[in-house]
């Protein structure tokens, strides 16, 4: 058991967004949300998995939507609370702790300033060791957790509380209820029992945030490599280095999609890299050559300070390092890959390990 | 108290028809499902509100989508008891009594066949008088009554308990749900005690309806004129007789909407009654002449037979008489023609009392 005060969230917010894999929701929002509940609250508690009593349930909280409505619309944090009150009363069970869904983005911070509101420990893990777009998108999902019952809360006070089927109806349900509330809600969801959380999440993924966070605050500040220092803590490749070009980025669905086009920076380079994303980057190619596919990582830092760009953050002409990072293996399972691979997606390229990828290249 | 049995069913589906006012979807299959619910549970207990103990808590069960989906996609009766037992669990109190929200179409009758499956007593009242086609175009929500928390269940296996802040957000929630969940869904909505029943919804409306239907079939065997019995029962006023010459009707957002024209069977008649609807009649005009408009009843009959006709039942070359009938008075109130008056419905003409309309022609 340990505290996360303002430092150590300043640095998970940093591996957040690296993570995040350029989606997830800009952290910005959920750091300084965090930052204010601790502020109001005091520091977080953050427990290991191990550290918590048998059977105590551990619900999980995230905002679910769009990230360009979320800027418009920024959570007040009512919402967590109020989805947090209506499913505990459903289920009739006091709450231990919340935990993240995502090790990406917006919604690896949430969870920390409702658990510094609430007084509730926060759970060293999460449901994807990154960001993903959909809610079955878990490794919860994997080990046959259900979704149900979550309950859905909007800032004007409506709730939802669903019970679905099977977590691709809850996703399909909830993501238009979504957008019927106004592109961007809270959610309590996945309610486990500390053994279901030990069996079936991604552990000390905040952790590893704060490690990424604190790796490149620590090369800048010694004028080190800050890209190679997080390759080198996290066993990635460099894929491209270059400058953004074009961005496309379209909000359908509910969704941010687009691509991104970043340009070799060498001289007389034709070089182009291709980024596809919907809310993350699933997709990196140069011309034809898979570079990297989900549920690989596919992040984009800054080639100066390595501070990682969101899809909603690339700016046209922005100098930028590419990197790919092994996924967790539970996602490198068959099932792992059908939940969560290019195909799922809509990528016609099949799911290649990207040490392998870029082993074939340095031959 | 008395009990309904077979033949109250068929005479309530034709009173339901008529009040359903084109929508309201085909009380046939309610009837189906009623009949056979009486056939295997026994009669249905029909109360009047008085007979009811104080504070106990009144349900009312209905089919929410469009009724063309609903055709195609038939409720197995699972659903409206999944919802019941969901709202049971929720509220954390047994529910004594169901009633319908409508007195017109499916929505008059599903509720009979719930009851008849779940051994509860039937309240002899509803919340239009008629049928409409918005959660919160109920009596109920003019005295501030909430719609939640309600229900919604699919025949899949979905539930979701809606907690929405107003009834608009509740509808505006629950059809977009419904459309996910496949177009057509069952609901417990609206739970209310004994008092609020008493106090806000229309009373006596299945014995309204059911005298319809014993009105319909007595001028039938006796060769009687079936429309002008109905006329004399219900206050109502032919507005205009001929046959069916044109249906457009498309399923847009939920809904089935259109237009229907009759044209004059008179020799010589040139003249054109057009009915709009969406789900129900809420607009007949003759030529630029209104006729009757919402929430007055616009239904259209078989001229032979009384027989009512939906707008999904409305066919080229029927011989038809359409009549008007006023609303109940709780409609006529101010805020009642806001909630459903022609404003609401987008349709440009000032709400005239049908009585007053047919009056001045008479001049």
């Amino acid at each position: 058991m340990r505290y996360l005060g303002k430092e150590e969230i300043e640095n998970i917010a940093v591996g957040a967004a690296l993570l995040g894999t350029g989606g997830g929701g800009d952290p910005y929002i959920g750091k300084l949300m965090a930052l204010q509940a601790i502020e109001e609250y005091g520091p977080i508690k953050l427990l290991s998995i191990d550290e918590v009593p048998e059977g105590a349930l551990i619900v999980p909280s995230a905002m679910m939507g769009a990230p360009t409505v979320m800027i418009e619309k920024v959570p007040s944090g009512e919402e967590a609370e109020t989805a947090f009150t209506a499913l505990k009363e459903h289920i009739g069970q006091e709450i231990y702790a919340t935990m993240p869904i995502e090790a990406g983005g917006v919604n690896s911070l949430l969870p920390l300033a409702l658990a510094a509101k609430l007084g509730l420990p926060v759970i060293d893990a999460d449901g994807m060791g990154r960001a993903f777009p959909e809610l079955q998108m878990v490794t919860f999902y994997l080990d046959g957790v259900s979704a149900s019952p979550m309950v859905l809360a909007d800032e004007k006070g409506n709730n939802i509380v669903l019970n679905a089927i099977n977590n691709k109806w809850a996703e399909r349900l909830a993501r238009s209820a979504t957008i019927d509330m106004g592109g961007s809600i809270m959610l309590a969801i996945y309610p486990m029992t500390k053994e279901q959380v030990k069996e079936s999440a991604i552990l000390d993924s905040l952790s590893l945030e704060e490690k990424i966070g604190a790796t490149v605050r620590h090369a800048k500040e010694n004028e080190l490599a800050p890209v190679q220092a997080v390759l080198e803590l996290l066993g990635g490749f460099e894929l491209f280095k270059g400058k953004v070009a074009d961005i496309n980025r379209a909000t359908t669905d509910g969704f941010a999609k687009g691509t991104a086009q970043i340009v070799g920076v060498e001289e007389f380079s034709t070089e182009t890299c291709t980024l596809f994303f919907q809310n993350e980057h699933l997709l990196a190619k140069k011309g034809e050559e898979v570079l990297c596919v989900t549920p690989d990582l596919i992040a984009v830092l800054d080639t100066d300070t390595g501070t990682p760009i969101t899809t909603e953050g690339i700016r046209y002409g922005a100098r930028c390092t590419v990197i790919g990072i092994p996924a967790h293996k539970k996602w490198r399972t068959d099932i792992g890959i059908e939940t969560v691979g290019p195909h799922y997606f809509g990528y016609d390229v099949p799911y290649t390990e990207v040490e392998n990828l870029q082993k074939s290249k340095v031959k």
